[in-house]
């Protein structure tokens, strides 16, 4: 079965298909995630706010032009309504800028027919390592 | 009617109270747009993930010590559900980096029993000066 005509029952398993996407550097699969409307938005780290399949398919296809990604989101929040859902997590730390940093996405999910779909990835550069999950530290 | 009891019949309206609070420095009026639950998110330019009222709090009056912000947003790109919506402005121009560049804010806002309340806060600085609002230019 195409990418495109996969039906993803929760945000939770869209955001996971993402991140999959972009660590196998797969334009196609990463751009079948994204609702089918060209009000999407997507804002990379230090970027301009894109908007539309043309414009975000463009950026994407440029970012992954050397290879993955290798991002493992952590430290999901989540708030959600009926038919969307906001997540904000953790993308990892980043040596873009030179110095620790780490990344900061905010994922929104919309409710469609085919399932839940992205509306808007905007990520952020913010200072230092990524920060410790302590949801899941051992204190023992 | 102190601002906490003020109740929004819509997103933009919550959006322009919010904007107004951060041009006046009003930190009361400003906290008080947000949703009545810890799961608050905001993320400053360059910044950290903040989650809940202490923390957010505590950034605002850091940030407002020394008076407004002068934000003038515009170019808002909405789209929304019916117990949410997400909006995407450009905040203005920065001169933060020492470079021309811009702010990116996505606002997240939710219905609530009284009324539109903001969810999520997250900007992030852009290359170059802010883009030309197509939408309202001038063509003659």
């Amino acid at each position: 079965m195409p990418a495109k005509k996969a039906h993803y029952g929760s945000a939770a398993e869209t955001e996971a298909a993402f991140y999959d996407a972009l660590n196998r550097a797969d334009l196609e699969a990463l751009m079948a995630l994204w609702a089918d409307d060209d009000e999407i938005v997507c804002v990379h780290p230090g970027g301009p706010r894109l908007i539309g399949h043309a414009a975000i398919r463009k950026s994407w296809a440029a970012i992954l032009e050397h290879g993955g990604l290798h991002i493992l989101p952590s430290q999901l929040h989540e708030t959600h309504t009926l038919m969307s859902s906001v997540h904000v997590v953790i993308e990892g730390s980043t040596a873009a800028t030179g110095e620790p940093a780490h990344l900061v996405a905010t994922n929104v999910y919309a409710k469609t027919p085919r399932g839940w779909r992205i509306v808007l990835h905007h990520v952020s550069i913010a200072p230092g390592p990524a920060p410790v999950d302590t949801s899941t530290q051992i204190l023992h």
